[in-house]
C-alpha cells in the first residue's frame, strides 16, 4: 500500500508568499509572482523582494520574517546560493509547505545532490514538504492557486510533468478537445515530494479524473506503479527511454540508475497506467478516456459514406489492435432497413451518397450499430460535419460544392442527427469516436460537447478507440504488495537453491550430490537411469562441458564422472534423473532486481532463435498464475507452446505455476540479485525445473 | 517498358463540353459546369442541356451536334441510361477525350461492367480517351482546365485518386504545408484511361513534382510498378487491404483478384514508391519530399531547447528507423563553442535554456550540426516558433509569459535566426525537419516558404524525416521488365523441374531417376553415399513417408526402396546424393504469379518457428542477386544466417544466386502457376537445392 502524505497546505494553502518576487520580467519570480496575484481575494499572497519597494504595484517585504506573519506556502525563486537560506527562513515563519523553484542541484552533479538531500531532510524534520527544487512551480486550478508562470484551463486532468515544455504542448493539444487541468505540478528534481506522493494525491483528488504524467525519473518505480494500481482513475504516462539515444542521455542525467523501456512497459502495462509515446498520442488517450477506465471489447464497427475512408479506417482500426468483423446477417438487414441497395453493410458499413441525400442516415446507422450485441464500440469517419462546415464558413474546398448543392438544408439535417447521436450517447456505455475532415464543424462541436471524442486524424481515433478497450485475456491491472521478506539466504551453491525452490513448490528432478566417486553408486540407486551427470562451482557449466546428458547406467555415470572430474576437477557434483525431452518446450524464467521497480520476472522460449528475435516478456515479481500465463500465450513464439505443424500443445498451467511460485520467492529474498531457472521444460503434461542458479545482491 | 498513351486532349483540350450541365444544384453537373466555366478565356466552353434554356446564365445548347463545332473533350454527367448515347454523341462530333462521370457500371456488378467495357471499346476504336465511368472528374491547374467539383490550390502534386473525400482531405491536409496541386484526376472505374497512364503521363508532366495516389484497384500492378519506377520524382501511394475487415470489403468490390497487402508493399519497396496508410501520414510524406526523392542517410541530430521533446522526439526518430547516434568529441567541442555549460551536446541536443537567452544559438547549433559529416540530417524539436508567436498574437498560453518576459527581443532574435536558417538551408543538401508547439509562428512560417517541412506532432517530424532517407543496404528502386517468354514448359515431373532449373544455374545434388529395382545398383554407382530416396509422383512426398535420408550404402539403399515400394507403391524414384546438413540453414524459395504484380518471388527460412512467425519477404520476379541478399538479411530470423550463438555465418551470397535465377527462371515461363525450391540448403560455403516442384497455371 502507497503511503499518502498530507499535502493540502501545498494544494490549498492559507498563506502564499513568493521570495524573489521582481518587476524584472526576465525573471522567473516576476512571472510567478504575476499568476499568484490572479486570485488576490482567496488567500493573502505576500510578494518578497529584498530590495523592498514594490512589485508589481503592491509592496514587497524585504523578507519572510518582514511579513509579520506565519505563510503556509513559499516559493523559493531566488539566485541559487540564497536557497538555503530562504528556505531555513520559510520553515521559521512556519511554512507547512515550500515550492523550490532555484535550480541548481541534483541536475549539476553529486554535490547538488547533497545539497538538496540536506535541504529535503531539513524541510522534512520540520514536519513540510517541499516540491522541487529545480522546478517551474505549481498550480490548482479548484482553489485557485496559480504558482507557476502559465494559465492552465481548468478541466479534470491532473498534469504532473518533469518539463514545462512537454506540459505547455500537451495544454495546446488537450484545448480542442475542451479538456483542461485541475492542477499542474512541475516536478523538479523531487528532492522531497516526489512523483508517488503526486499520483496518491491525485487518486484522492475529487476534482481530478484522469492523471497525467510526464516523467523521466520515476524514483520508487514500484512505488509509481502500485500508486497508479491502486488509483480508481486512469492515469497516461508519456516517457522516454524506448531507443538507445534517450537512454543514452536519461543515463548521463541520472547515473546508473536506469530501467529499460520494457521494464517500464511492463509495469505499465501490470498497474493499468496507459503508457504513450509522443505528446499528441497522450492528448489523444485523455480524449479518450476522459476520466473512465478502458472496459469495452474489441470489436469495432466502422461507418462512412464514400468507401475510401472507410477502409482506410478499418486498416487502421486492425493496426491499432481492434477487430473489425463482418456482421451477421441479421444486423446487415437492420441496417439496411434505413439505407440504400448500393449501401456495403457488412463493416466497414458505407452509406454510399446516402448521407447526402438524408444526413439522418448518419444517426440511423450509428445508433443501429451502438444496438448490436455483436458490436462493442463504433468508429465514424470521413465526410460527416461538412455540412454543417460549409454553411459555418469552416468549410475550405467543400463550401462552395455542399453550399451549391442544397447545403442548408443538408447542414441541419447533420447538425439534428448529431444532436441525435449525442443524446444517444447518453444512454449506452459504448464507445463512440469519430474522424471528422472538419472537427471544427457545428456537428462534431455538438459530439465533442456531448463527451464524444472527435479526431480530425485516422490514426488518432483508432488510437483512442484502442484506448477505451481492453484486450481479450488481458489481466485486470494490479500490482500485489511484495512479500515480507523471508530468512535471508546464505547458500547460493546449486543444491541449496534448488533445494528451496524445491521447498516452495517448484518441480525438480530427483537429484544427488556428491563430492567424490565413492558416493556415485549410492547416488545412482536412489532413483533409475538414464541420468545427467552435471560439474557443480562452475560458471558457465555447460559451455564448459560441465553437463553430460543421457547415462543410461550407473557404469555409464562412472565413466563419466571419471573423464569430467579429470578434465575439470569440480569440487562436487550433482546425479540427477533425465528428464524426457520429446515433445518438450525450454523456457527461461528468471526473477531480477531493477534499481526503481524491484523484483522484475523474465520469462521467453529458450533457444537460438528466440534468443535472436529477443523474445522475452516482463512483468513485476510476484507474478500470479494467470498473469504468467498471460505472459507465455503473448510470446511472439508462443505458437510453440500452443502447439503448432502437428505438436502437441504443452502444459502452459503448469509453466505459469512454476513461474508464480518462482516470482514468489524472489520477491521475498531481496537478498538474491538474480535467480533463474534456465531451462524450465514444459511438456504435454507438466513442467519441470532442469537446472537453477541464483546471484546475491 | 510502359507504353505511353497521348493524354493531351484531357489535360490540355482546345474546347470542352459538359453535357448535363445544369441550373439545379443538387446535379453534379451543376458543379462540374460552374468549375468549367471558371477559365472563360482558355478555351471555348460549351454548356449542354438537353431542355436548352440557360444554365449558370449562359445558352445552352440541346445537344453536342447543336453546338455547331467540334469539341476536343466531353464531360458527360447525364443520368445512367443515357451515357452510351451520349458518348456516341461526342466521338460523332469529334471528342478526343471523354470525362464519364455517369455512375452505375462496373461498381454495381457483372452486366455494368460489360456495359462499360463496350463503351471503352468504341472509344478506343475512335481513337479517343476516356476516364471513368463513375469518377468526380479533372482538373488540371496548368492548363486552366477544371471539370471537378472541387477547386485544388495550385502546386507540383498530381493526385490521382480513387476517391473523392480522401481527395478532399489530403488537399486539406496539404494546404498548411503549401502544397499545391498541378493536377487531379478520380480515377473512377478505370474502363480506358488507367492509373498506369496517368502515372505515366504525370511522370512526363513538367508541372508535376510528386505524384500522389489513392487506389483500391491496381488494374495492371506489374504496369503499375514499373510506371513508377520510371518516374524521375516520388510516387506516394495510399491504400488499403493491410487488414481483413477492409481486404473483405475490396474482395465483395472486385471479386477475386485481390492482391496481398504483402505484394504490394513488396511492389512498392521495389518501384521506390513511398507507401503510406493514412491521409495524414500522405501529407506529411508529400511535405517532406516536396518532389524530391528520398536519398539522405539515416544518421539524424535531434535538436532542442528543454530537455522534455529532445528525449521524445529521440525515441520516435529510432522507431521510425532513423539512428540518433551520440556525436564525437570533436562535434560535441565544436557545439560547446556557442552553447551553455549545462547545455547537453552529445545526440539529442539540448540547449538547456539558451534558446531564451540568446535564440541565436537555434541557428548556431542547427547549423553547426548541418555541417557535421557524422550526421545525415537535423530535427529541430519543441518550443522554437513560441517567441514569435507570442507577440504575433498566436501563443495561447506562451504568450503571456514570453511576451512579458522580454518578449520583443526574444521573437525578433528567433525571427532572425530562423531567416539564417532558412538562408542556411539552400546551401545544403542534408534535410532539416522541423516540430514545433507553434507551426503557424512567423519563424516557422518563414521556415516552410523557404522548403523547411514544419510539422506539429513530434511522430509526424520523424515520419517525415524518415521518408528522406535511405535505409542501409536498401537497393536502389527499379522494376526490372519481364523477360520473353521461354519455350513452354510440358514436363512438371519432378526430374524435369530439377533438369531445367539445374540447367538454369541452380544447384543439386547428383541424382538419378530410377523405375524399377534393377536400375538401383546403377544409380548407387554413379556417385558415392549417403544417399537419400525420394518416391516421386506424390503429392507431400515428406508426409507420406516418401522421403528416406542418410542411407549409407547400396545395400541400405536397396532395403529402404524395397519397403517404401512395397508400401507407396510409386511409379519411379529418386536417388540422390545426401547433403551435409552440419552448419546449414535451410530456406524456402519461391515464385507465384499474381493475378496483378505477376510473378512474384517469396523467400523465407524454414523449420517450425519461422512458420509460426510469418517471417517470409516478397519481391517481383525476376530478383536481381542484390536485391535478394537484402531481402534474406531483412528477415526477422536473419541472425541464422548471419551467425548467432557461436554458429558460422552461411553463405549468403550463393542463396541470393540461386534466387535470381530461380526467379528468372519463373519470370520466363509464364505458364507456371507456382514453382518452389524447398528447402535451399545453405552452408558456410555455398547453397544447394534439396527439393523443387512446380504447378502449371
Amino acid at each position: 500500500m502507497t503511503v499518502v502524505r498530507d499535502l493540502s497546505a501545498l494544494f490549498d494553502p492559507k498563506s502564499v508568499a513568493v521570495v524573489g518576487a521582481s518587476d524584472d520580467p526576465a525573471k522567473y519570480g516576476h512571472a510567478v509572482a504575476a499568476q499568484a496575484l490572479r486570485a488576490p481575494d482567496r488567500r493573502p499572497v505576500h510578494l518578497v523582494n529584498r530590495r523592498g519597494g514594490t512589485v508589481l504595484g503592491r509592496p514587497a517585504a524585504t523578507s519572510l520574517a518582514a511579513i509579520g506573519e506565519p505563510v503556509e506556502l513559499v516559493v523559493v525563486s531566488v539566485p541559487g546560493p540564497g536557497f538555503e537560506a530562504a528556505v531555513d527562513d520559510a520553515l521559521a515563519c512556519g511554512a507547512r509547505a515550500i515550492v523550490g523553484i532555484t535550480a541548481g542541484f541534483a541536475e549539476t552533479g553529486e554535490s547538488g545532490r547533497a545539497r538538496q538531500q540536506a535541504v529535503a531532510e531539513r524541510v522534512r524534520a520540520a514536519g513540510a514538504v517541499l516540491v522541487g527544487p529545480n522546478c517551474l512551480g505549481i498550480a490548482d486550478n479548484t482553489t485557485e492557486l496559480y504558482l507557476a508562470s502559465d494559465r492552465f484551463a481548468p478541466g479534470g486532468i491532473a498534469l504532473l510533468s518533469q518539463s514545462g515544455n512537454l506540459a505547455l504542448e500537451l495544454q495546446l493539444r488537450c484545448a480542442p478537445h475542451g479538456l483542461g487541468f485541475s492542477r499542474f505540478v512541475s516536478l523538479g528534481n523531487q528532492a522531497d515530494v516526489t512523483l508517488v506522493d503526486l499520483v496518491a494525491d491525485a487518486a484522492r483528488h475529487e476534482a481530478t479524473r484522469t492523471i497525467a504524467v510526464y516523467a523521466e525519473d520515476f524514483g520508487d518505480g514500484r512505488a509509481f506503479a502500485e500508486a497508479a494500481a491502486d488509483a480508481d482513475k486512469p492515469v497516461v504516462l508519456l516517457t522516454a527511454g524506448r531507443g538507445s539515444a534517450s537512454a543514452r542521455s536519461a543515463q548521463s542525467h541520472t547515473g546508473a540508475l536506469t530501467t529499460s523501456a520494457d521494464v517500464v512497459a511492463a509495469a505499465c502495462r501490470d498497474a493499468g497506467v496507459e503508457l504513450v509515446a509522443t505528446p499528441r498520442e497522450m492528448a489523444v488517450v485523455l480524449a479518450a478516456l476522459n476520466g473512465t477506465r478502458p472496459r469495452a471489447g474489441r470489436r469495432a464497427a466502422v461507418c462512412t459514406d464514400g468507401g475510401g475512408h472507410g477502409a482506410i479506417a478499418a486498416d487502421a482500426a486492425e493496426a491499432a489492435g481492434l477487430a473489425v468483423p463482418e456482421l451477421s446477417a441479421a444486423a446487415q438487414q437492420r441496417l439496411r432497413e434505413s439505407l440504400w441497395e448500393q449501401s456495403a453493410v457488412g463493416n466497414p458499413v458505407d452509406l454510399a451518397g446516402m448521407g447526402e441525400q438524408n444526413p439522418h442516415s448518419y444517426g440511423d446507422t450509428v445508433t443501429a450499430l451502438l444496438g448490436l450485441d455483436e458490436i462493442d464500440s463504433v468508429l465514424l469517419t470521413g465526410y460527416f460535419g461538412g455540412y454543417s462546415a460549409a454553411t459555418g464558413g469552416l468549410g475550405g474546398p467543400a463550401a462552395e460544392t455542399s453550399a451549391a448543392g442544397g447545403g442548408n438544408a443538408l447542414a441541419a439535417g447533420e447538425l439534428a442527427t448529431a444532436q441525435r447521436i449525442a443524446a444517444h450517447r447518453a444512454k449506452t456505455a459504448k464507445p463512440l469516436v469519430v474522424q471528422s475532415m472538419f472537427p471544427q464543424s457545428p456537428s462534431c462541436r455538438t459530439l465533442v460537447e456531448a463527451g464524444v471524442p472527435v479526431f480530425a486524424a485516422t490514426e488518432d481515433a483508432t488510437r483512442a478507440l484502442a484506448a477505451l478497450t481492453v484486450a481479450e485475456g488481458r489481466q485486470a491491472p494490479g500490482v500485489g504488495p511484495l512479500p515480507p521478506p523471508a530468512r535471508p539466504l546464505r547458500d547460493f551453491g546449486y543444491h541449496g537453491i534448488r533445494g528451496l525452490l524445491g521447498a516452495a513448490g517448484v518441480p525438480f528432478p530427483e537429484a544427488r550430490e556428491v563430492t567424490d566417486e565413492a558416493g556415485l553408486p549410492a547416488a545412482a540407486d536412489a532413483f533409475p537411469g538414464p541420468y545427467v551427470l552435471k560439474a557443480l562451482h562452475l560458471l558457465h557449466k555447460s559451455d564448459a562441458g560441465g553437463v553430460v546428458l543421457g547415462l543410461p547406467d550407473r557404469d555409464a555415470l562412472l565413466a563419466a564422472h571419471r573423464e569430467m572430474h579429470a578434465r575439470l576437477g569440480a569440487r562436487s557434483y550433482s546425479v540427477e534423473a533425465m528428464a524426457d525431452l520429446r515433445d518438450g518446450v525450454e523456457l527461461i524464467v528468471g526473477v531480477n532486481r531493477d534499481p526503481r521497480f524491484g523484483p522484475v520476472a523474465m520469462v521467453g522460449l529458450g533457444g537460438v532463435l528466440t534468443e535472436a528475435l529477443h523474445d522475452v516478456a516482463f512483468a513485476l515479481a510476484p507474478v500470479p498464475a494467470a498473469r504468467a500465463e498471460a505472459l507465455l500465450t503473448g510470446l511472439r513464439t508462443s505458437a510453440l507452446l500452443t502447439g503448432v505443424r502437428g505438436r502437441p500443445a504443452v502444459d502452459v498451467a503448469a509453466a505459469a505455476a512454476v513461474i508464480e511460485r518462482l516470482t514468489a520467492f524472489a520477491a521475498a529474498h531481496p537478498e538474491i540479485a538474480e535467480i533463474e531457472v534456465n531451462p524450465l521444460l514444459v511438456r504435454p503434461d507438466g513442467a519441470l525445473a532442469l537446472d537453477a542458479r541464483a546471484v546475491p545482491a
